[in-house]
């Protein structure tokens, strides 16, 4: 089994694309799907896809968006439900990509440190509030 | 950049292995990590991880704990924050996808149809609130 695609529910895609293109260090395409009439009830609006590395993509989706295509209520944003892990390459890799976070806009909500099975992590969250642990293996 | 590790937060992590078991059709390790305390203030509990094609791992973690290690507040589930994508191989696996993760007590949300950007998709959302889209590229 793989997963393809992560899609992220945000509240303003303006913002989370500058915000992950600042801390992926990447130049996306950018916004792509205008054409779609974000009223129509078969239709939804634009995204803003990322390929990352292993082949998935990471798409940033309006979070009314994403409500309608699934046939559920679209609600405030709410943190917690998931985080993403990303392996960084050293301990000062992990620093660097907090700070990189929250020089983007992001929250650390837990600064890095080592925990008991093995591993140097901290966690931020975007400004849609969805977590990332950025973590290197000791 | 790479998400080495998807983790959800779950309310029951036995419920939570069993879908995705029945779900992935995987059998996986089971739960590990037991012996971490999962009332140290340093170390969270147990987990269920499942590794995935292309090097992925999808973990299965207990709310509380996912709270805890990211250092944030623990509330109620809530679907729609994000969505797990997974290519189908046809039209006809979408609709076993969608069937098999329905025996296993998923909700599907949205029945798979055609949408104008050239795919058919449906939404399961699993016992957790979490949402997964199923897709077959037309």
């Amino acid at each position: 089994m793989r997963v393809d695609i992560i899609t992220l529910a945000v509240d303003d895609l303006d913002r989370a694309l500058a915000f992950y293109r600042r801390v992926f260090r990447s130049d996306s395409e950018g916004i792509v799907g205008t054409q779609y009439d974000e009223d129509d009830q078969n239709a939804a609006g634009a995204i803003a896809p990322f390929d990352l590395d292993g082949g998935m993509m990471l798409s940033l989706y309006p979070r009314k968006q994403l409500a309608k295509d699934a046939h559920i209520s679209a609600t405030a944003q709410k943190s917690g439900e998931f985080s993403l892990g990303h392996f960084a390459s050293s301990r000062d890799d992990v620093d660097a990509w907090l700070k990189r976070a929250e020089d983007a806009g992001a929250t650390i909500t837990e600064a890095p440190r080592e925990r008991p099975w093995g591993i140097y992590s901290g966690y931020f969250k975007d400004p849609d509030g969805h977590l990332w642990e950025i973590i290197w293996r000791l």
